[in-house]
């Protein structure tokens, strides 16, 4: 089970801690995204150090491999599975399975879908879904839910809320352990929905609510009006996350409006790339200019990968295709994102939030 | 400058210091290969948790990318290119030139060919190869030389061993600075030209010796008679190198037959294949008897790898192509490496070194 205590407040943007038997995490966090069990590229010393507090495991890829049964025949939980030893969210496998589009069938029960490994038959319910959560040993579960294609009819819409409200219940029902379990809440881009959504989730009573179904193709200014109009309709005492999201501006935006947790794979995936986040803005990694540029990728960062190389060895690693180079970048772009909430929540304690929003807006909108 | 101060005997064996203006070097050493600047997948804070004194990078593929004087000319050497601060060794390119085949045409001035990235055309003699490494601020500098490939003709072979001899002498000729810098010598599997060739290049007088030109594809049993018939006649006073080798048991027995120093890219392409020496043998992580083995890689490893991660989970990661996997297993084989020298060292020092040898041939021969 966690708590959650408030600390400071700067308009609508709180910091908190949520203490879990792992460890506390402060809030507003960002938890990097372990899919498969691990951080793609940062070992989990290199994660500590970088500031990571609490990391997200995929429960439709660890159903599918290694398996629930043999992380909890074998090891007892993920966490010694992958030896994080912090606290670890799971999600619920909902997000994952809808993507898989043709491949799968909602029916009430749950979903038939096959593996997008080997397209073999599967299906996850609620119980299900909880059944793996709590075998992972996941310090903060989600309730199963379906996240709707956009755009879709406002018929399908209510009807998949409604769904996914008694998906949520059917969740809460088959908990066994003392486990956490947040609710997540649909509704596209219609502020109403989303309204209606919230209060049937809320109704039931989880231990922190989800924004689901934001950042999957929307319009941003969709995003950002449904943050603005929801995020403080959603409980006060509970941790708030926003599932899946997003750049730093995204974070910032939200964090001002109540938002307690963040999670994504931008700063992995877009190291890979070669794309990296600094306190000056984007850099490609690739652009020529950079061959040649001695300076450290950001020289107000203190991560391993600024105190150590140049922008211009990582131009040379990038371009020749080394291995050390989606290492050195995810650190890099890891720590960004760690020292990003960090500084938010200094800024709330300081009262001046909204001027750090100013400055990473004008960083980032350059 | 280095130099060379012996320490202890263990029959033809030694263990010994190599002091340069970089730290010391305790042979016999392993030296991981950077071949780009980067030993794939190892950062160099990893690198010196695993106990490597000294890395190699190649001067063909540092010369083509990112190019000695771009090195040179935005950080004086290549440590500060690479953030090593230790001694670094450079190849002459002489191995990387020949291996490119039809792509290149040998004079007496030097070799023609053409870069294996763009085709573009180029050129390296003993003058260029020695004016590379002096730019990358080399510890240990190779003399430029040719590595014929194997079976040659005893006619071509004495052909060959005459100008890389003038090309050892241009290669001294050409130092302008006071890096260290080793001569090679040839001669295929021939005992008689080996030694023939030997004694060209000690005459002309080098601050080490390496034989080249072993592990190419030659019958392991021709490999070990050289070792055992020249590695003895090799100055005793001055290090003595055994480019590009080996397995483990290739190392033991060749450090019994007094060689100092070694280099192998097998510990990290290796690593990436999933195949892991340990203290009971080769493992293949790929197999299946590892999916639900929850004991360490090496129970006798002090790696990060060993001390955090199952073999279990090790198969997880190379069973689903994580990018951490690759990381894991070359940090593991590095210290495997690193380790298994130091225990060389420590074997010749209380006359076991024997013993150790027999020992790992068990393991591996098994």
């Amino acid at each position: 089970m966690i708590s959650f205590e408030i600390n400071a407040t700067d308009g609508k943007a709180r910091t908190a801690v949520i203490h879990t038997d792992r460890g506390d995490i402060h809030t507003p966090i960002f938890m990097p995204v372990g899919t498969r069990g691990s951080v793609k590229g940062v070992a989990p010393d290199r994660l500590k150090a970088a500031g990571a507090e609490v990391i997200l495991g995929n429960t439709y890829h660890l159903f599918l491999r290694p398996g629930h049964e043999l992380v909890k025949n074998h090891y007892g939980t993920l966490h010694n599975f992958i030896n994080w030893d912090r606290p670890i969210l799971t999600d619920s496998g909902g997000f994952q399975v809808f993507s898989l589009g043709p491949l799968r069938k909602i029916t009430e029960e749950g979903v038939n879908f096959r593996s997008h490994i080997d397209g073999s038959k599967q299906f996850i319910s609620p119980e299900i879904s909880i059944e793996i959560q709590e075998a992972l040993g996941s310090d903060i579960m989600m309730a199963f839910d379906e996240c709707p294609a956009l755009p879709c009819t406002d018929e399908y819409m209510i009807k998949s809320m409604d769904r996914t409200t008694r998906w949520a219940q059917r969740s809460l029902d088959a908990r066994k352990g003392n486990n956490a379990l947040f609710g997540i809440f649909q509704g596209g881009v219609s502020i109403e929905m989303r309204k209606k959504h919230l209060k049937d989730i809320v109704d039931i009573g989880f231990d922190g609510y989800a924004i689901g179904g934001l950042s999957v193709g929307e319009k941003k200014e969709d995003m950002y009006t449904i943050i603005k109009e929801v995020a403080h309709l959603m409980p006060k005492d509970k941790p708030r996350y926003l599932m899946g999201v997003g750049t730093p501006l995204d974070i910032l935006t939200a964090i001002s409006e109540g938002i307690d947790m963040f999670d994504c794979v931008m700063p992995t995936r877009n190291a890979r790339n070669g794309s990296l986040f600094t306190s000056t803005g984007l850099i490609n990694i690739k652009r020529k200019e950079f061959v040649t540029d001695t300076k450290p990728l950001d020289a107000n960062c203190s991560c391993y990968t600024c105190q150590n190389f140049s922008r211009g060895y990582l131009s040379h690693l990038f371009r020749n295709k080394e291995l050390l180079s989606p290492i050195l970048n995810s650190i890099h772009n890891i720590h960004y994102y760690m020292n990003l909430v960090k500084t938010a929540r200094k800024a709330i304690e300081s009262g001046t939030l909204n001027d750090l929003k100013d400055e990473i807006a004008a960083i980032y909108e350059r």
